[in-house]
């Protein structure tokens, strides 16, 4: 008799988002004539950038001759972008990456949720709170934790760190020791970065106690200040203890083409086995390759054009994230992230709960956006807002928080 | 401390493409003049099918327009693959199969790959041997398995069910009694087809003992004799023990676009638990949706244009696999194989190995193919050809092996 993984029977519903669309299409059966701006969601709106298009038509047209037609690509994503990636996301800031320590792949959260099945069922696994939930359901289906404690909001077994205004979202080192530590920065939910000396000093406690960071770099293309790293690899000794995740899809707008891709140092080993040799084993038994035409539109991301269209639609986004932090500092509130993210994260005021503060600006303002307790506890009496939507839109919006 | 998953260092070299590749570079090394022919591969060789090209161009400059842009796809794939796929492939075969039990993905390998994680470890694993390897691989990393064991060629704890001649390369039920068996039909590599009447049997068997099947049908699009079933749904009581891959790959030359699906049935239940709840929340965390151009390029296999294009693609290939069967019966070699499938599987003549076989194919008619015993020990004294390549070089191929 066959029998399930009874793992994942302790895996919580994701009820936030289906919760938020009941809420508003509640609403607006109520409120026919209700104007509703949609800030809530965390896909992007702008079409792929002209260049991105371009490449796409030419290798669709290559698919269709025999003599330039592409069969299975290689596991690890083909030369001309591993290349490309390798020269412009990390030699050119001085990070000692090569092309053989990436593996394209479909998407970071793929990615996210496969790096665990190279550890085993008995690591300490640390995260942030508030976090994106792949890391912690991921490692609850492989059975690294207990059951989901009601009252705590958490899973038994797993460390979480709370980001909070007292840390300024960037998590002490926990009292029991992680074995692997998921950190997401620029961070999903919180908007907010870490400097390079903070990042330096995970980099140091997990060499230290030879724990492993899988660090998600998903929103890297959106950071404006020169100080904040791009990459884990920026700082000394990462090659030893980490893994980062990359994503085209908040960089180039690819949320629904996907392509993302993970580094794996070739440094990284555990009694003498490699984790690169491990990944490309895991990649090359369950993975089949990124579309040729989708990883012909990543190489276009690199080249000119495509590099400044790339950088005008992340400029787009970010205005509206400056209205946004703007416009709600000066309606009294006290708000984090926008900088270096396209995430708002934002204090509820008056001391309301995440979802009073939802119902609130749905029913005051027309306004949706994520109730911050949504992504964890820790995320409680915090809101996020997204810069994805139109500037006129964004502008709306803001406009109607500081008149309500 | 971080610790590896242990179960990886079980895993065996996948040392067959590679030492085929090394033996071909030395002989053309050596032979500088001589006109290889390449049998051997898997994929694919004929371009996409011009309605699939024609579609890709269209969904490409959907994704070009702020009005017709799509972000992320639904991670169980979009509705109008979904129905398509529901009325032609199983509806239309008498299958009662829904679209919410299909879930569109970006590759078999994939589904086969994780399709295990829904399983606790302790279920026993039946495969066939020869097998194609990813259903071995990946029970091995998850830790279903014991150490390979060299002498015999296999894993510990695996239950091995050989296929050759004196079965009809369809197994035999197992000594023991599995909890979970993998079977492919059409077979990689033999190329032989399961009757109804067998499947049925198996699906039976299945029932009786609790037991799931994992039915890949990759292949199914190669089947010519209205008697072999398409799908396992076509049995009666599939519905209770059996999920389906299916693939675009060969159906339609997807190598290198990406695109299949799986089946998992409401009916599928343990405990009270759905199987095809808990994949869906598998997809939901761990996918984030198969790319929307690809998704409408996969539409486009179904509409009137492309199902006549992609009839012809296979009718090519099979106009290949007829003139290597019929060429190497002439020429007194016993083969399977090839008339259901795009692969033929020879038995090696006057008791030579595999490798044997395949040194002498190699220098006597320049012509590579795959050693059976590459893909389990009861392939020994087989030979893999197959019928992807262009009907010229085939036809060529076969006059070389009648005149060697």
């Amino acid at each position: 008799m066959y029998k399930i993984n009874e793992n994942f029977l302790k895996l919580q519903g994701s009820y936030l988002f289906s919760t938020i669309a009941g809420k508003v299409a509640a609403y607006e059966k109520a409120h026919k004539e209700a104007d509703i701006i949609r800030l809530g969601i965390g896909d992007v709106t702008l079409p792929l950038a002209p260049a991105v298009i371009k490449a796409l038509h030419k290798a669709v047209d290559e698919m269709a001759q025999a003599e330039t037609f592409r069969g299975y690509a290689p596991e690890q994503g083909y030369e001309f972008l591993r290349e490309m990636i390798a020269e412009n996301d990390f030699k050119a800031r001085g990070c000692e990456i090569s092309a053989d320590e990436i593996f394209i792949s479909d998407g970071a959260k793929c990615d996210s949720g496969n790096t665990q099945e190279l550890f085993s069922q008995d690591n300490k696994i640390a995260v942030c709170d508030p976090v994106y939930p792949v890391y912690v359901d991921s490692n609850v289906m492989a059975g690294r934790s207990g059951e989901f404690n009601k009252a705590t909001g958490r899973y038994e077994g797993l460390i979480y760190m709370p980001c909070r205004e007292d840390n300024g979202f960037v998590p002490d080192f926990p009292k029991e020791t992680p074995d692997i530590i998921y950190l997401c920065f620029p961070n999903n939910p919180t908007g907010e970065a870490i400097t390079k000396e903070a990042l330096q000093r995970w980099v140091d406690y997990a060499n230290k106690n030879n724990a492993l960071i899988i660090y998600d770099a998903a929103y890297e293309a959106y950071i404006s200040d020169p100080q904040i790293p791009h990459s884990i690899y920026e700082c000394e000794g990462a090659r030893t203890c980490a893994v980062e995740l990359r994503s085209f899809s908040k960089k180039a707008g690819f949320t629904g083409l996907r392509l993302a891709f993970t580094v794996v140092p070739k440094d990284l080993k555990r009694n003498g086995v490699s984790l690169r040799d491990m990944w490309n084993r895991r990649h090359g038994t369950k993975y089949n390759g990124t579309p040729y035409i989708v990883q012909r539109a990543g190489e276009a991301v690199y080249l000119e054009e495509g590099k400044t269209q790339i950088q005008q639609q992340i400029q787009y986004y970010m205005r509206n994230a400056q209205e946004i932090l703007k416009g709600l500092k000066s309606a009294g509130y006290t708000v984090y992230g926008g900088v270096n993210s396209p995430y708002i994260w934002l204090k509820t005021p008056d001391g309301l709960s995440s979802w009073e503060f939802f119902d609130f600006l749905l029913e005051k303002s027309n306004i949706v956006g994520t109730p911050g307790s949504g992504f964890g506890p820790a995320g409680e009496g915090f809101f996020r807002l997204t810069a994805f939507g139109s500037y006129e839109k964004t502008k709306e919006a803001i406009e109607r928080i500081k008149n309500s």
